[in-house]
């Protein structure tokens, strides 16, 4: 079993950041909402501001799986943070320590960059991650529901300025 | 009923910053974990780069309100998106415009940053903002789970390199 390599994506790896997206969207059964393609991702990942870090997993010469993160913050800590957008590792590859090593430097990424906290989100059904996720000490957060304003909602309420500056 | 009028915290509102999410924390019942202080929000929001965007509600000269967000990422649409970290409006103020004020002006910042969404999270107990929220527009994100990874658990995870590098 070949050792595994994590190392920072940079914009040649744009074709393989858009696979590991689709594979995960796959494995989500969320294929319908990517409109992700290698244009964009170059843009918005690999430009002057990039707007998130992404790490892929190598095992030998094969790319299994990927991570992508950015900072968040607490105002009640005062402090920055770490969300994982993503955190995948294609079937085939799993039980080899790529999801394991992927978080570790994830987590020592954090450390470096004073981070109180890692948080992500799971699919309430898959509950392997979530198993994985306990045994790392991760704890759910309980007792928030997350919204999401969107599409025509979120341009109708831009479009109409409430204050008098 | 005074105008409300919006506008973008500096460095010198760190004072007015602190009492605001101290309040959100007492309505919220979570003042028992908040840490912020001045010199760490100075630090961390008004130095050379701010963790996160803050925007301050005002009524005459009284500060009513405030919102906290940063940017968010989302690999299916590889385009950036706004987290709102803290919405508040403090309870006497309530009803006169401010949150709404504070919500449009956080949209008409997410669409002239090419943004997607506008998230946030809301305590399951709170029906009058959630009433607020649907009509809106917004829509609840349901089943997910927000996992944390913090303290020992995460320093563990980050003091342990899993890969050759």
């Amino acid at each position: 079993m070949a050792a595994i390599r994590i190392q920072p994506a940079s914009e040649q790896d744009a074709p393989i950041v858009l696979e590991m997206i689709r594979a995960l969207a796959d494995y989500e059964k969320l294929t319908h909402i990517v409109v992700a393609t290698e244009e964009k991702l170059r843009a918005t990942l690999f430009g002057e501001n990039p707007a998130a870090d992404v790490l892929l997993a190598y095992q030998g010469e094969e790319c299994v799986g990927f991570a992508v993160f950015f900072a968040t913050y607490s105002t009640f800590l005062a402090q920055p943070g770490v969300y994982l957008e993503d955190i995948f590792v294609k079937p085939h590859a799993r039980g080899q320590g790529a999801g394991l090593a992927l978080l570790k430097r994830v987590a020592a990424i954090a450390h470096e960059r004073d981070c109180g906290r890692v948080e992500w989100e799971v699919l309430d059904w898959n509950q392997p991650s979530i198993e994985f996720y306990k045994k790392l000490g991760a704890t759910p957060v309980d007792g928030w529901t997350k919204y999401r304003l969107t599409g025509e909602a979120l341009e109708q309420l831009a479009a109409t300025p409430a204050d008098s500056r």
